[in-house]
């Protein structure tokens, strides 16, 4: 564990990246290829179960194998070195077995391919939460009326509802796109020295296709060593999620500032205080999420530069990927625990928001009696009254209502209803409730995929 | 058309992705927004013909367009002025329903979408040309053995038709994940000034609904002003697909050094010629492909550093994506183009293959002997005896069958007939002409979804 | 020109950054080169007038130029062919000595750094006028208190000038970091094939000399064809000014929003109007910058992930950095014409921000009261006892005076007077203004540099 | 300790960038807040030897720290509460005065200062132990014939000498940028809630002076909280100097390919083994720094995306750099540990270099006779002479004197002993040796700054 992981980590996640759980994880594989081998008649059934008697990776030196591995050049050289001492302390003769046919690259790849499985499923469930969770807000606050703002200006009226309906949509499709990245990643990596298993003579098909299924991995037509898009996709997959939930962390950072106060993450003791001011309570959600979205981007471009390797087995981008892939796991499944949390949370003021939306004094909803107003004059005869209105309107800090009631070219054209009409954020939000409830019906299905 | 596009980009993608395209492809855009919004109603039908008759390209001077913008903020504004003075010329009443109901970011965004709809196609057809070039290339050399290599070493040998079918097969992921993703994001944009479409009162569901059905398009749960998930995930595919085809720059770039030699890119009269060496041929179409696989990881993670936009319609995340996104298809596009035209004319050296991979005198087969040796005594000590042995080899410069015919340890088990099988490459291919098969079966599956 | 070029860039900066411009830079070299081999003796002096009456970009067709590169790999191989002929029209004999010596590379790295030169010379002016800008801010709003914002929520008070004495600070040594780099970077290029000079014979040192001094470069110890960091170390130079701008736009843009209302860009005629809504005024200038921002770290990143060049000359890396390094510089140009203009036409909301720094009710000075009772509490307690009125103040909407008040805890120590003046932001600036100061001598100094 | 900090780190960084040496600098800054605030008589003198007396690291639980963390969102807040415990439990009335005017952001900044100039200092020394290493290798192969390499394709000859200078002078550069940024970036962040060091009252500036000068930093003109502009060029410089030697890691992996062995990293028993080839010796430490110039561009650009900061102190943006920066500082260091290893004990195959230069037959070295011809018959003759000469010297497998002694227009010019010179690599090095020289006198002028 580092100083931070419980700050910008998923604790589940976090306890399936560790190395204690990598280095079992390639244990696992090293018993799965005995298993295949054994099936497949290249190795003996005893074998088998002696290889399986030293698979525990608390039986292991972590420090030591580290150490190794400084002068090796990988992990597996060292732990299948040891793998092998402690099969032969109990059956020498299945000492010869360990690791038959397999080059280490074999191992560390297919030991990635399952800790990215466990973890990516937190990451799933996380976002599960989170899209839920935004379900809910979308459910609850359909009619609460509040600014639309565009440019970091208001524009015409939503509903909070309709914002929290897109941020779920966006979840959902992180979720999704996530899975069917993972899902064409999950292949088995056997391929031997230089990927032509030619070490298992006529039978590697027969022993790849055993171990993938002892360990609930696809085959893959050829061996993939230096071609690493399943995982780039994946990494593309994550980096998209992280960058969704930042737009949400963003949205709601700005909902939180002070002046405008509509939408808060959840106080608890202790929680965002200041060292220096009492009163602060710091988004400290938004702050992890916002810092995951910055990170993300340049990990994934670390997993697309690292496409480029060479030949059969490449030198530098495949050593890139080892610590950068779970790190992006990392980063997203703890991004992803704080938007759940964050979204399950959320302090809503509705009053504000509505409030918020009358602070232009009608401004804001400058296009409704514009377009109400084009039927009669055209849009941009209408575009070009209603914009010195409004113009007006902001200088001498009146109400939009106000300058219109004076304007014998509006006036002319729109009574005083209408235009009173016009300018109600509530009749002025479209087709608010209709994308919100597609959006809702489709969540609902998804969650079912 | 600028200084290099001839060298770096794709002339069918590029001539799609022209200033004067993108303004064509927005003027398509207002077009189909004014049949839509006649087919609802909402203006009327000769309108449509009015706006039609100005929404040709030629007629617009787009170094104007590009100053008004300047102040403008965004191109929209300047076209949308313009089409509405065309229009107003020939039909005052008809000018009132330009642009109607819609927002900049509708006009923007869709256009955008069209645009990669055109030049996505040229990448996915040059793809599947390379990896039809590969295919042929695995066929006519699934018996070409030349040395496996990994980490820049020699390791056991391969054909060379495996190495072209691990390309092929990247090849057709990779085109087939730009499908996938470009199908998602062929979504129609239209939500007026903040996603709710409230300028188009209770018919905007059925103006979208018609306009994407005029364009070719998808109807979204929601508008995507802010949520940015599908333009970032073509941006992923389009920066794994220069990955892979960076990954096969550098394996043939690697092949034709001076001292391999074994694959070399078409020559033809001035490619690749050197100012000052009279006999130089550079690879120029690996130089592409290699310099676009450095730099679209960079364009990828722009798109992706984009996604955290703020509200209802973003400020910078959103500009960030206007030049890196045709960018990374120009990229793309360029790099497939000379990956299909390398593939294409690939000049081989069958013999110097399989010259090379003598070179080590048998030591880079040494695993084939130590897989033999296991059998008898163990992985662990029959890679000893053969590291003992390879050693002994390379540092007297003697042949591998040579040291080993020496060791009693070796030939008390391994006859001399069965070491020398051991070291011919021929026999150590193992799986390689089976995976070849699958990939090619699959390959002619790929071309046909 | 593109479309984007008046939003995006700065007119003086795109001026030097046209393909045009390029080649006219490629000719100056190979005259420069003719001139020093001339004065080495090598090559006629009547050679150089036949070369420098070719050497007017008009001459050239552009498009037949690039459409050649396209095949020969880079623009320099057509670029000689054209100049050789078009001296041989005049003068056969000096056809002969065209690029004497020298390698493609030669010539188009000492071009770039030319164009480099001035187009860095554009961003070095638009940096100073831009912390011209913010020192002026600086100075009329040293006194004009204003919310401080921490985690976008407020903190104590600072003044405007203070936050404008940040962004001149900022910028000025943003602009020292751009021409330290660029002084660095300002080395002639000229090594031929492979960076011995070969060609040149026993006289190479004096060629490069007199070349160098002829186009006002410096002379490296070697030749640089594979080692770029002079160019990365420019490009971090030019993205942290992006960044740095970026913050400021950032800044900007949350200072405008809505409910905030405390400074704005200079509204001028159609300048970030909406295409919807008539009111709006769109933050023009700061979508710009902040764009620049999200592009420019990829940028740079390309330019750092470039540096892997393989031995002599590189083949990827090199042709990565074509566009890319003079994107960047375009990139940043406009970013700095933008935020130049923003700071120089800024409005400013004096009494909005005097306004909004008191909407928490004195509870953004709760560590003003906190500080004081430290001193008679200690800092743990008096840290939670204020906390403890803050809160209270701010769920039941009271001011924190009042809520203070009512404390005999706080009055015990502190009377009506004393917590009265810990309430008041103007007195709780600390050392504002001496900060502002130092600042403010400082960018005098650095303007001087 | 990570399971791969033996192989991508630097024992000595490794130590200095520990979460426990984290926290034992954030104490350090707290002891040297509290002395310079003993100094300028805000708190008594007494409470400084208290707080020291709690400064030791080996008293604080890291796990216990990190979860609090993970609640209040940074760690400087459950430290600072726990070390105001540890002085309550000693001395009530000091534990008043701890963290006393200083906020969470000013501990975390100014520790993570000192923790760079400490590992920055490693990277420091194994640059210029690498950068010696290179010299040693310039001035011992001057004379060492191989041949140049551009394109990936033998170019004209050079020295290996050459080569390892450009090493050198290019280490040097990357020392000595590191040294500059860093310079500057020790700077002290002391700047309380907002940035105005109100806490402090009047006498902010004198607590700073005295603090920075406790703990040998540089008092900036105003605090730095939200402008990161010099971490960001500590940050470039690292990762150019990163990048500097993957070129070196990319062209050392090249040279030692089993077809081209000109040099390879030293042997260990261990080292680089393969677990299924027993011959094989993987360049590991080239695996490594080129994995390390993959990752390094990717965490530059993260730094620079976190420039974009809000207000005065920022949300996100800063978080992004508490795991980026000092990561980018281990990747860098364990770099220059291998690339100092891999250059100090290179294995160099002088015969072979020689070998390569020839295998050409003469036709690298065509530009040395082309050189000579045009004298005669101008450069565009020649080359074109030459160019059909090496075309048949290479498609009918002759060498190149063969080819031109039987071309009367060549030997019209030239003798067979002027031929024979010019296609003798050792005659055609050019400024070689002048260029070599001259950079290792700057090496040693660099080495003393």
């Amino acid at each position: 564990m580092t100083l931070l992981d419980p700050l910008f980590g998923d604790p589940e996640a976090d306890a399936l990246l560790t190395d204690a759980r990598y280095i079992a994880s390639m244990l696992e594989v090293e018993v799965a290829l005995a298993r295949a081998a054994a099936k497949a008649g290249m190795i003996p059934a005893r074998s088998v179960s002696a290889i399986e008697k030293c698979a525990d990776v608390s039986g292991y030196d972590l420090a030591a194998l580290a150490a190794e591995a400084g002068n090796a050049g990988n992990i597996a050289i060292p732990l299948v070195r040891l793998l092998t001492e402690c099969v032969a302390r109990n059956d020498a003769e299945s000492a010869r077995y360990v690791h038959w046919g397999a080059t280490s690259q074999d191992v560390l790849d297919t030991a990635l391919v399952l800790q990215l499985r466990d973890a990516t499923g937190v990451i799933v469930r996380r976002l599960a939460q989170a899209s839920d969770a935004a379900d809910s807000l979308a459910e609850r606050y359909a009619g609460a009326v509040m600014p639309g703002r565009t440019w970091l200006r208001h524009a015409t009226p939503i509903s909070f509802g309709l914002k929290a309906a897109g941020w779920m949509a966006a979840l959902d499709r992180a979720r999704e796109r996530i899975r069917e990245s993972l899902s064409r990643a999950l292949t088995l990596q056997l391929g031997g020295a230089s990927g032509t298993l030619a070490s298992l003579g006529e039978r590697g098909g027969n022993v790849a296709a055993a171990m993938a299924a002892e360990l609930g991995l696809a085959v893959p037509d050829l061996p993939w060593h230096a071609h690493r898009d399943r995982l780039a996709s994946l990494a593309c997959a994550l980096g998209i999620a992280t960058g969704t939930m930042g737009k949400i962390a963003r949205d709601l950072s700005l909902l939180g500032q002070t002046e405008i106060g509509e939408a808060f993450e959840a106080a608890s003791d202790g929680r965002g205080g200041s060292s220096t001011m009492p009163h602060k309570r710091n988004p400290v959600g938004a702050s992890v999420v916002l810092g995951a979205a910055v990170r993300a981007p340049a990990l994934v471009a670390t997993m697309l530069a690292a496409l480029t390797q060479e030949h059969e087995r490449g030198l530098g981008g495949w050593q890139a990927e080892w610590e950068t892939m779970p790190e992006l796991a990392r980063v997203t499944a703890g991004a992803a625990r704080h938007t759940a949390e964050m979204l399950a949370g959320l302090e809503v003021d509705v009053e504000r928001m509505r409030e918020n939306a009358d602070i232009t004094g009608g401004v804001s909803l400058a296009e409704s009696v514009s377009m109400a107003l084009a039927k009669h004059v055209g849009k941009s005869e209408a575009h070009r009254m209603i914009e010195q209105a409004s113009r007006l309107a902001l200088s001498e800090h009146r109400s939009l209502s106000d300058v219109l009631a004076e304007m014998p070219d509006v006036t002319g054209h729109l009574s005083a209803t209408e235009i009173a009409r016009c300018l109600d954020p509530e009749h002025y939000l479209g087709s608010a409730a209709r994308f919100l409830s597609a959006a809702r019906e489709e969540h609902a299905r998804s969650m079912k995929r």
